[in-house]
């Protein structure tokens, strides 16, 4: 291997920051990481980011890659289904699998980083510094404008290769926006929803109010609330609404009364487990829902955009950091086979993820629907209750779109997108034709949805569609 | 009516705006324009922009709803179909429609231009101001911007309503996006190929080199040229070609020699018409081609962007002129309804309208491929056979998804992208099962293409896609 005394630059030491600066500590490059925050291990930050996350099997095609599977392990809670919950309060579990070793975890962010930054650290070519903001690059002299919170004092520091893992909101992609100086394609889409984060507490004696291995919904069509666990006993809720549409909407949730009432009556039974709603309705911010895609992600063999900075998709399929991490291990192959030339690594990578990365963010958006609103509605139901079947009695010959996204880290997630897109399509309009139905014949069904599924693709690529 | 003395400022007096500010002029507000370039009825300037463009059914309906179809129909050439030409110079006109009546139109940008800004004027009500270029949009107290582009001094003007017409580099909409007032969702995405501009010259006595009532098509699968007449016996050519990629792109085409060979190669018998290529390939500039999409489009009942400005599309469907007008139509119609209110018409405006503009980029994108590629390709020759018989034979009950976009100007763009596509889906999976062929029965085939598109259409609706 050559220049293995190069000097990368990573800007941003969140999940995938520090996941990537770990790895290529692992390979033996010289790397320096500025963060803008204080370091989480030392500072209760937030920082209006969610508290846990939902971490599943490509995610931890990472963890294994960096050799530190087991100790992540030991931070993740099982969540075997979905439960939903009624206006009445019923609930209903809807695992995620037909296969009993195929469930998510919800994991903290904040120990999950504090993690990947101590790992990294332990690589005496990695040092992590904090608090020193990036505020632009210059993508054709590879350097990097960085301000010290502390001292306000501004500084430039020089790289052989510069990665920007630094979010959403980005310093280098506004660098690659502004300088104008290649056809930059960008697309910021907000949803008409807001979130805002919420909590359940633990008990007296400090256990679970609820049910702890599932990630609980309450749909209500327009609107939803969602809960996962975390290790002492507390959930985080969140509430996703509309900013302005609806008779109760973010712009008129404006006293305790209004909120109180709203939550009685659309969530009664979470409203029992949250004696401080009203709190935190008003302490914490709502924030928006935004999916970002963007083109080139790098400038030559310079400069490269990662994870969120990337594509920042809603959180919905619970794949943002799974799909973060995925980077790191599409992006480690790719320097397998082409190290020592960073602008072939760079393009090649692009070619290979963007595609998937695209996909994901529109099965978030898909699934955006489907958890407010699809789940609630008896055709959804009726084929959620075959497709479970068919994974119990045939785990190797079916995969719902579900599973192929999450569970086959084996698949991109365009190829998981257009399968499980079309799978979606035969099962409802064979269910909706009278062809089949849950009670049927589970190796018939079987049949007949591959069959479908593959006319319905096979017609797509005739009519020169995807 | 209320209001009426009301003072509507109007920032970019090209296509759009100019047809706007005669619109509000009929109805009686007070409209300012200020236009960032010259007076275009006094001073040569083509600035970079399409020389000729193409004028259909949606476009003529704005010129009908301001009086002034007649005028404009002296500046256009009709254009009965596409003129492909193959490497060896065969050429074959396939027509737009089966219907004689339908055609496209070739205009000149100056021409129409010119008579829109002298029909405006014509309005006491209405002043247009030349070499002011706006600079930024202050959408909360109503105000815009200016530099005068000889005097070099800023200015500020003030409105009751502010409309930006001010095309797909739009300075409000650029004041929208940094603002960070309100959740601006926004794209800006360039394909991979750029344009450039060429010509055919008459001949010495004045007449048109090649056949006239067409949009001359060279296809060559990765690229292509297209020629649009112009009234003096001139034809504008147009190359579509990568920036970077296959063996000919505008990065390598650097010497007279490597274009002549170019051309000698995949154009020859356009070769020998243009015997000023090199001229002017070296004299024109290459351009990129970039979709715009965004929203919300107003802010409050102060600012509004119409036109390129809210949504640039790629020229391939001949749309793009056509559609800003149909804003104006739609705008008008808005208006009837609830003059009086901004926020209310523009909130309307948006909420009709945008589906709309999406649809026609999303099928502009589709066209680029069909024209550089499918027209090329025996099964899409096939269909448009068909499509041709079934319009000749049936021209009351079947219209192909190109008419549907343009000679159906009583139905949005959307409508005709979801027939139109379900149509194409059906009648290319029916030739490619052998269920129809160009040389079966047409009412039986008419039959046929009804029944599969309906139902491509339920199946969509039942698995709950658009």
């Amino acid at each position: 291997m050559k220049n293995k005394q190069q000097n990368i630059l990573i800007i941003g030491a969140g999940l995938c920051g520090s996941l990537l600066a770990l790895r290529l500590g692992q390979r033996g490059y010289n790397v320096t990481v500025f963060e803008m925050r204080p370091d989480l291990r030392k500072t209760d930050i937030s920082a209006g980011r969610s508290i846990n996350l939902a971490f599943s099997d490509r995610g931890n095609k990472a963890m294994k890659l960096v050799g530190i599977e087991d100790k992540v392990k030991a931070l993740c809670i099982p969540m075997n289904g979905r439960m939903l919950h009624d206006k009445e309060g019923n609930t209903f579990l809807s695992n995620y699998s037909g296969r009993e070793h195929e469930y998510i975890n919800s994991i903290s962010r904040g120990e999950l980083n504090g993690l990947l930054l101590t790992e990294a650290e332990k690589h005496d070519n990695v040092t992590i510094h904090f608090n020193k903001k990036c505020k632009s690059v210059d993508f054709e002299k590879t350097t990097a404008l960085f301000q010290d919170y502390n001292t306000k004092k501004e500084f430039v520091e020089d790289a052989d290769a510069i990665f920007a893992t630094d979010g959403a909101g980005s310093a280098m992609r506004k660098s690659y926006y502004l300088g104008k100086k290649f056809l930059f394609s960008f697309s910021q889409d907000y949803l008409t929803h807001g979130y805002k984060e919420l909590s359940i507490l633990p008990t007296k004696t400090g256990d679970y109010k609820t049910y702890k291995n599932a990630l609980h919904i309450w749909p209500r069509g327009a609107f939803m609330l969602i809960a996962l666990p975390n290790l002492d006993g507390s959930f985080t809720v969140t509430l996703f609404l509309g900013y302005d549409e609806g008779e109760y909407n973010f712009n008129n949730l404006t006293t305790p009364e209004i909120v109180t009432e709203f939550f009685q009556k659309e969530f009664p039974d979470a409203l029992e487990l949250m004696p401080n709603l009203v709190e935190d309705f008003f302490d914490n911010p709502t924030a928006p829902l935004g999916t970002v895609k963007c083109s080139p992600w790098h400038y030559k063999g310079n400069t490269l955009l990662m994870g969120d900075s990337a594509h920042a998709i809603v959180p919905f399929y619970g794949q943002g950091m799974n799909a973060s991490f995925e980077d790191v291990v599409e992006f480690d192959a790719v320097l397998d086979k082409h190290e020592g030339n960073w602008e072939t690594v760079f393009t090649e990578y692009e070619k290979n993820r963007k595609k998937d990365t695209d996909a994901i963010a529109d099965l978030a958006i898909d699934n955006f629907h489907e958890m407010k609103d699809h789940v609630g509605q008896a055709i959804f139901q009726e084929k959620r209750k075959i497709e479970m079947a068919l994974e119990k009695e045939f785990p190797k010959d079916y995969s719902s779109k579900y599973s192929l996204v999450t569970f086959n880290e084996h698949i991109g997630y365009r190829e998981a997108m257009l399968k499980g897109r079309a799978q979606d399509k035969a099962i409802l309009n064979m269910l909706s034709d009278g062809v089949i139905s849950p009670t049927g014949n589970m190796k018939d069904i079987l049949n007949k949805v591959k069959q479908e599924t593959e006319a319905i693709l096979e017609d797509d690529r005739v009519a020169g569609l995807k």
